[in-house]
């Protein structure tokens, strides 16, 4: 390893400055930050050592959204970063009417960057007569012409079939888990509330060596407290780091602090990628025993939801490399060999 | 002309009562109301003597918008009433789910009935490098899995062309010509404000059997009086009928009552299709020497918009009529026969 | 309840005798039995009171397979009824050549039978450079003519939104529950092998009224058996009913028997859809203390392959029951309303 | 400026010689010369310093075309010029299997250059039962193989919208208007006959800073003289510019002509993009009292319609540099920055 | 077989009077007749028992073609009968014209009868860089809204596979093979002049129970008559039955008709699908010794082309029959059934 | 022509070596080998100076292909070898897993490159009720992600038709009908007994000067020898040369040998691109009184099948120049200018 080498955050990577090669097989990088990822965008662009791209966004009193580019991207590799953050529809619209733009102006490539992909929970018809509205969402970004999505740490993996262009899901597993593991926590156990997340944070389990349990979301069939959540495996004594994929209302992690607390718990951690936090999401987090909150900007977090327990590693980095890749034509996959 | 005939408000067409045919070719009617569309829609299931289909719409915290119908619609001919009002863009988002939703349970057929379709005026590349957003909206509603289309007075009849499914575009024309020659308004002069409605708003005048007059968006010549709008027709000691396809600020409207006044005009009389009526737009048509405003509800008008002198016409009857006729595969085009 | 209607099995559903209404929305109904589904596709056909659509069925020296139809199919409701079992490339080929020849004879809808999807285990990118297969197989089913699809137990909901053609996915689960639920079995718990059916686990538990638990498929943390693999949750002394979606070589079968065992287990019972059984399956689960396998139809178990201990259910009046529904255009949903 | 800089006829933009960059995002440049635009294709090569692409074209006694390339595009950026003048089906079809034979020779990429888009006055359905051809045309390009198309002064700027593949919809707004700026016309009115041309017509009206009218097709209601048309704005003693996209039969400019005459007008100028000029056109313009008629060469004019009084202005030069940008990757809304 | 049933010419099939069902599975039928197949058209109408579809067809002075549906065909089961006989380009653009206004319209179901596909010759690429016109207009006719399609005799079978919408080839095989049955010709010889129609040359062969022969279209290699074609196969003596699918200019006829005589033919029949006649094609044919022509109507033959040895023989009375299956959803292939 | 130059066997063309140019419009070239075609993908790898790309492919006991590439091929201009040679479903379904795969890693251009083409016989309905299942596999081939393709001697040319994407289709002609003069047979004629393929075997003749017969499938009229096959042109003392696409079973080459050994030939020569010999071909081969069989490897021939008297020559070199010129955008059509 060259002394020169820095390892990118969130990947096996060691990246050597200045090693950008000269090619552009699909014209130049144009790097675009939508509304919803203004700050990641440019932090994404000051990786990459380019300025955003210019255009105005108006939303007019009747609520259109308008957009107009202020230089030409025609020929050029167009990355539009935004984020389904709230307000979610209105990011939407703006991110499709983005990709229409970019189309219609004769762009080379147009590649949508999504940090977070919303409406990622509808992705099954798990009761009669609802719709999948994560397939949806698919359709309408290739509808609207992009020809590729790189987005993190999707709810369900199998959404990435939902696309039929190319993409790269990127996860924040390494970052998280990099984290977690300076942490050096004793005796710890990884505890997932979601039983749909099990296969997942077995790999953190993996990764931080060490066992695993369950908060079932069924009332506990000991008589004595009914209310008390059932769980399955061991928690007492141990340091539990709570893991998922997104807190949005922090019912769920209320919940499973509650219940490993009274299971004989000691410190609690909690890590996730996606910080939805709407509602009273915040105010629950804040009112909980957790000895740390670790999370990313794959959403923005505004000032006034930033707990004062609350780690944010940034997601840009790992997006830029991606970016760059994904440029030049080399291995994204390369970036997480062990 | 038998004596239980009734004449459609806003057709050509006398409607004997029970004349409904048993066909169903596409299954049972089932008529949906959206968010956007819930008083009209109910208008229209009256109209045809139907219960309006039952569904649960909620919006989660994250602002995720989920239906599930509450009955099932398949081989069933469905329609969903839906207007793009405020807020739009999840209003969009919500006519988008409600098609995958339907498609999903095997309809027999699905039209998405539109009574006011959105962003219809970013319907060209009149700059460079914008986008087209109504073609953008035309293929969602496609790619979600509308077969067919009805909507009343596009911003330009070309926007039909952006849709690959048939369509029925209807006009808010004779229902608002049909009450405005009730008015029998002496000496009346039909005026627009915007030139890309010049050719409807000669239609009117055809109908009102009344001449024609224009106010050019552009500083007047006359360095007399630099801020009036330029004129093009005689206004002078007549009744202007100020007619265009949509309101929503109001400033082109309250541009031309100011143009015409000076120009010497007696009452003023304003009809249109579209009550968007965003921002101060109330306030502003408050403030005008208008003796009568005619609209419809193709857009809902709350309460607290509906000013003294603003008389509201329904599409509904006009749209059941319609719906009606495409359930049993008769023409749509007899409705208009003089 | 009329004494004359009887239980659909697997369905909350009672039937009565000559309830099928006249409808034919889509022509009259077809169904032809498929190289893979000769006999659950007859059954289905007994159900309906239908002869099987008559069809050749050729695969000449070169292996290219050849069909020709003996009925004409112009207008009517056609059904294929082909599983995805082994000879598996074959058996897709020859659904998509059915779907072409029904497609080209002109027939009026056309739904693809699969009670079960070969392949849906390739359901996302887990590893980078690797095909999303299932997606393929979807679309594949799609631009062969498919209108429609049913189907049983996907390996991941998430299937159906490769799907744009509207589905029915349906479940063994009231089936295989509703049996175990007979078998009256006393402290038992509902253990799964693997984490991505953690979910669908705890629908058996919950249905039986007693604990989940996990066999991981990590090695345990144990140093005095290191060769066992870890166990979430609690088994001493109760009676485990191993569950899953499907068992091919039943290697993670034996893991999950001998740890049990090993956990001070009584008396194991396996339920599960999907019988595929490859390679040394069938020996690996005769060599097994099982008292009771339960499984389904869903692929044909060769009279070799049945022990002793196992119970076949029958998936075709489920699949009767939905085909009745698609063609009569009634609900679904309505068949699993408890 | 540097002084071996040129203005590019109807744009705002200043070409240096031999600027041309060295890029090759897309192969090379080969532009090919279809029937109709056989002279300024030639036109637009010589500009680009390139031969004009060889291939044959016959079109045997049974009318069907047949073309075979005379040099592999294999890899290459293709242009084809070929407007939709007469024969306007055989030029259609022409265009059409130009496109699938550079398809099927594996171009690069390819682009219809259509300086005259036929058709386009079907754009909308505003009676029953008629169809929307233009939008036929644009599907048939893309389906065809078209990558991009090029075009002039569309009917209606929302024909734009009825391609889903990006495009240059250019003007020829700056060449007519230079040159009517250049003839230093005083006392100048600019009166358009078509309403649905009204916003245009407002755009000449601005840039040559003079009023605007119209002439209205209705009879006049001013009993004295029925046949006239009415008139709406003044043209008393004033130099008038007829302003139009194309000229057919010149019907409505011999009715116009008329009208200003009699209503007082002296000096008649007439600018428009596209000289169709079918049937007796040219012999009603020739007999019309009108000082100068300004049109382009987007449809040919053959020497026999050539009046004395006729100013042709070339559009090759537009078209070249677009085609330069657009095969470069630069901005084409660049060369209309005034 | 009751005595009320006639053979349905061209078919096996007899048809008793009055048969048809009342099923309309997809609306009424709707028969229009194209500018190219007036005659054939109000043939297979007077057949069905039905008008022709009203509507009016203009061609402007600019060559657009407007076409305006005098009734409405929406929800019905509509048929255009148009044959792509001279003038071709035209007749191709109304076909496709006509599908647009039926789909915007919406119809239920829209067929094209297309007696005779031109273009079918450009079915491969058998030179570097051609089209495959045949497949480009299939895709046309489908993208203009074709949900079937009928046709005879295409130039090769494999066209059919160029479409992807269903559709009924029919042959005028038994058509013009019963007629040359029932002329009793002895000593017959089935001679093709076209190597491509081979196959179908020696079904005619089979159905005549006669010997075949083809004209190679070489140069003969016997030295003593250099400008003589080369024969394959024995005429000396024998009656020469001429088989093909089309003849055009007739060139091809002559040399055959040359060569047979050369080689000692007594009389010549000539039998072919399409006439189409173009050049002097007829002129040709009136000067070659030919005893009977045999044809059919799929191109309409003018008076001034009938010569007084030709036999035209009408497809109306097959297609009718066709399309009465079609819209019933009973078998064709049942026609044909020997 | 200078020393340095050899000729590309199969080609018109002469190769200098280090001719490559440097051009990479489409990435580098991959070129992957897959199950069907190890031998031949490596030679072609071994001509352009490359290694094979690197994957996994495993077959599970499940049957289920999975792949898996060792080399990223994102932004490459990637070939997949693979000829759909026995085992056909499955190399059909490993040659659609890796287009997907490809794609899914972001390809920059994905050429299938298919020496033989399964399943083209079926390409055309000439009887009722039967698929089109060559148009099958060409869209399957389309929807997985393929680009182009490339193929050897398609059994009818208009299945060039089928695909919608560009492709090469080579022809082995040359190479055999080379190797066929340099053999100098004298009193040659060339004969075929499939009379679809009668215009390709005149190209034979055409080229090696000599006439052309056919056997026809037939029984001769001939009372005294009621089971021989008619014969169509004379082949008395003459050396004959059997030419073919396919040879499979090879019982029309027996039908064949046996009819021309009646008639009197002498020596006999077969030649055929696409060696499938499946079932008991080869044995009937090997009995048969052939002097020499000519074929190529566009399908593996094992070891076991290669009789003594058979020559394979190779297709590899043709096809790696013409993946030479695909990747470099120049002619392919010059290969094969005389």
């Amino acid at each position: 390893m060259c002394p020169t080498a820095h390892k990118v955050p969130g990947t096996r990577y060691f990246r050597k400055y200045h090693a950008r090669s000269e090619s552009n097989l699909y014209g130049e990088i144009k790097v675009f930050c939508g509304s919803g990822s203004q700050e990641v965008g440019k932090e994404i662009c000051t990786y990459l050592g380019l300025e955003p791209g210019e255009y105005d966004r108006v939303q007019f009193s009747n609520e259109n959204i308008f957009v107009q580019l202020q230089e030409s991207v025609r020929g050029q590799d167009v990355y539009l970063v935004q984020t389904l953050c709230s307000p979610v529809s209105d990011n939407i619209m703006e991110l499709l009417i983005m990709m229409d733009t970019f189309k219609r102006d004769s762009a080379g490539r147009i590649t949508a960057v999504i940090p977070y992909l919303s409406y990622a929970r509808s992705d099954k018809k798990d009761q009669p007569r609802v719709p999948i509205t994560a397939r949806l969402i698919a359709d309408m970004i290739q509808v609207a012409g992009a020809d590729r999505y790189i987005t993190v740490d999707l709810h369900s993996g199998q959404i990435q079939g939902f696309f039929n262009i190319p993409g790269d899901t990127l996860s924040a597993f390494y970052l998280l888990s990099d984290y977690l593991l300076d942490l050096k926590i004793e005796d710890a156990v990884v505890v997932t509330t979601d039983l749909g997340f099990a296969k997942r944070a077995r790999n953190y389990a993996n990764r931080l060596n060490c066992p695993l349990a369950f908060v079932e979301k069924r009332r506990s069939t000991n008589a004595e407290s009914p209310e008390m959540l059932s769980m399955i495996g061991d928690v007492q004594d141990k340091n539990v780091i709570l893991v998922d994929d997104e807190v949005n209302t922090a019912k769920s992690v209320a919940n499973a602090v509650r219940t490993v607390k009274d299971r004989g718990a000691k410190d609690i951690y909690l890590a996730f990628t996606h910080a939805i936090l709407s509602g009273t999401g915040v105010e629950r987090l804040a009112s909980l025993p957790i000895k740390e909150i670790i999370t990313t900007n794959t959403v923005p977090i505004p000032e006034a939801k930033r707990l004062p327990n609350m780690t944010i590693l940034s997601i840009a980095p790992l997006l830029a490399e991606v970016i760059i890749r994904a440029h030049e034509g080399s291995s994204v996959g390369q970036l997480f060999d062990e």
